[in-house]
């Protein structure tokens, strides 16, 4: 379905597309219920002064303004003005406005899940669109969060992403207290700058980043090569602890980045075998996060980019003198959807959620053929009824044509039966009592 | 919880309150699908063009421009550029040309359901919002769309809506073509006219109405007097046919409108008695509508307005020759919640989606409580675990402030026991296999 969107970085998909997103939808919802999280929605519009609280990215807001005014005028929205209103850019902001707003109705610590649409005005590419869904997950505590929900947080959304119908993927993990301690301890204090270098290895590789950290922070040849020793660090195991000791840095913030990375590892690890990695290149994110940071590729597709991403703050959001400290992972839905179709990864057994279509002997049957499909839907079997009394033939026809399983006759004297049009199998059946293989009450997500 | 949304027009529920929303939409999703509607979903944006095609509410359309164009200047969407983007304001617009770009990969009649939010930059007010949800379905043919399936959406609408946890409702249905022929047959061809005289009848008084067609459209006392009689029917059967036919008009459109509304009613009053009526006043969206038109009031809420409307359009949408007539409804979700929550028609039995607690008996138990909790998921019992190992009452009280109906308890030689912490009771329980009361495996949305 190689279909390009009529208008760019706007994907819609076809009805037997969009059962493989809704496949994705419900999964994740299932999931984050059965860890206690509790759905919200927040309105898809905020102000400007809101967006742009922490200076960012205003060019790839949408703003919002009536096309006219009451004159008769188009206004404008801009970035000046604190009131006027534009779409959300992701459900972070959104959400730690609702948390502030509602502290006084909320249980803390506060587990929520939000899927909802969000959008950015960026130049469309494979893997960015401008409307696109993401489905978060965030704790969030009145006061102090306990370092344990962490660990949770990783178990959660490895479990997540294991039941979604994608290849292998690969949940990296790091510590921004790790980093920023050994930093310190090797005397490079200018963390962000370390970080924004460390950023780029994948892109210019090592020498070129250990020329960078001389040039630009003034660290040492030993400096330079010890941050990139550290960098260089991977472990499918929490063997990491020992490799970054082996590096014989010690600092005090350092040594508690490594035990929180480490009770990560080891839970996640537990949970999810081979598909957790300690990864202490990771300097995405850094910035924002005080502790932990999430990332996460889909093996063989790593050029896509992360599918979903998160970390540890210290302050989601503020009031007064409370604060809100938080942990959460946002998934890239859209982006992981359009890849499962681009790649055939899985796809519906069937384009219509109908398994049964009730054929009509003559116009007057209808009302009876309602009867018939009541009681089958009463048992949760989608259920049609033909429009009009065609030859049979050509009722079978619009059944196979629209992909449902199982035709219905009833004959005049009220004799049932059904017929699978895959088969050709046909027996006698009561509407009261006859149910599908469970592999054909709905459409199922198989993988390819 | 009569909180007031912090963005007027914008409404935000609290996690109890988007627990009956999604009972509503969840309710409705199922209804659709067990009647073989498939979901899609359309990009919020349009182009200006396509929404203002047939010269509708410019006022209303929220235009969409980036905070700051790479020059950094503030764009402005105005609606003479139909280029420009902006946010849809019904779920109809982006169905018809969704229907017109996919018409090659879509099976006729094809039959959706679409669940969205929508905007319009309408003064906000009691049961009118700027962003709300519609959940709208709709049947549409390439070419020719048999009448039954008038009758199967009044069906289909009834049993959505008697699904739901809300008063009494009236389905209002009327037909069109019963409407013109009647005003030709008595000599007024004015359609249009009539129809805005007859509109105000609620509002002005049949005397006043009477008036304006006089004095307007040139009316004689009889023809004026003839069109109050007809708008005076309404029915629970289809007696509202000898009625009309008391009346003395005869017109070949007339009768064939009667008889479509003749069969609507029949059927619709089968499947669900006292909830539909014949009502010959209704002329809102006659304009539009080309057949069968309905409107729903929920009993002893009629100011609310109408929270189902819908009808037949001889064309939803062309392309080039082709012609895709088709029939729907939209249920207005947010006006309903809203007013589900106002009035506490229905509430949801608890505020989370968690079931069980499970207690940590000390901090190192957190692993093995962790395996008891993925146990209990695994049966779809939704389970959280205690980040802390406070003292055990401590640990309850979190339970209960949170509304978590059990507890569950390891002892050190891992005996299992479950608490009911509303009645006290406790007892010795197996994660393998203990469930609660199917009551309590999920929150329940319960009517007052």
């Amino acid at each position: 379905m190689a279909r390009n969107a009529s208008l760019s970085g706007f994907p819609e998909w076809l009805p037997e597309e969009r059962l493989v997103e809704q496949h994705v939808l419900d999964t994740l919802r299932r999931t984050f219920e059965l860890h206690g999280f509790s759905s919200i929605e927040t309105r898809a519009v905020e102000t400007v002064g809101q967006l742009l609280r922490k200076g960012e990215i205003d060019k790839e807001v949408y703003g919002l303004s009536r096309l006219q005014d009451d004159d008769g005028n188009a206004a404008t929205a801009t970035k000046d003005d604190p009131n006027a209103l534009a779409l959300h850019f992701d459900l972070t902001v959104p959400f730690a406005r609702y948390v502030v707003e509602n502290a006084g109705y909320l249980s803390f610590p506060f587990r929520r899940y939000q899927i909802q649409k969000v959008w950015r005005g960026e130049r469309p590419q494979e893997g960015r669109a401008r409307e696109f869904t993401q489905a978060d997950i965030d704790v969030v505590a009145d006061g102090v969060l306990p370092f344990r929900y962490d660990v949770e947080l990783a178990l959660v959304i490895a479990e997540a992403l294991s039941a979604l119908p994608i290849p292998a993927f690969k949940l990296r993990i790091n510590n921004r207290k790790l980093a920023e301690g050994f930093y310190r301890g090797i005397g490079l204090t200018d963390t962000a700058g370390v970080l924004r270098s460390i950023d780029k290895l994948e892109k210019i590789g090592a020498q070129k980043v250990a020329e960078l950290l001389k040039t630009e922070l003034g660290a040492s040849d030993e400096q330079a090569a010890k941050a990139l020793a550290l960098a260089s660090i991977r472990t499918e195991d929490t063997s990491f602890v020992e490799k970054v000791r082996a590096l014989g840095v010690s600092d005090e913030l350092m040594e508690e980045g490594l035990n929180e990375l480490e009770q990560v590892i080891a839970a996640a690890v537990k949970s999810a075998p081979g598909s957790v990695v300690a990864d202490l290149s990771i300097a995405r994110g850094l910035d924002y996060y005080t502790g932990t940071v999430y990332e996460t590729v889909l093996v063989g597709h790593e050029q896509l980019g992360s599918i979903c991403s998160g970390g540890r703050y210290d302050a989601l959001a503020s009031k007064g003198n409370r604060k809100f400290p938080g942990v959460g992972l946002s998934i890239g839905v859209t982006r992981l959807v359009a890849r499962i179709l681009s790649q055939e990864f899985a796809k519906a057994s069937r384009n219509v959620p109908t398994a049964v279509l009730v054929t009509l002997v003559d116009e007057d049957s209808w009302s009876e053929a309602q009867d018939v499909a009541a009681a089958l839907r009463a048992r949760g079997i989608s259920t049609e009824v033909a429009a009009k009394a065609d030859k049979f033939g050509k009722q079978i026809k619009y059944a196979d044509k629209r992909g449902i399983p199982y035709v219905w006759f009833t004959d005049d004297d009220g004799a049932h039966q059904v017929k699978d049009i895959r088969s050709g199998e046909q027996v006698a059946a009561d509407p009261s009592s006859w149910m599908p293989p469970a592999a054909d009450l709905t459409p199922q997500i198989t993988l390819a």
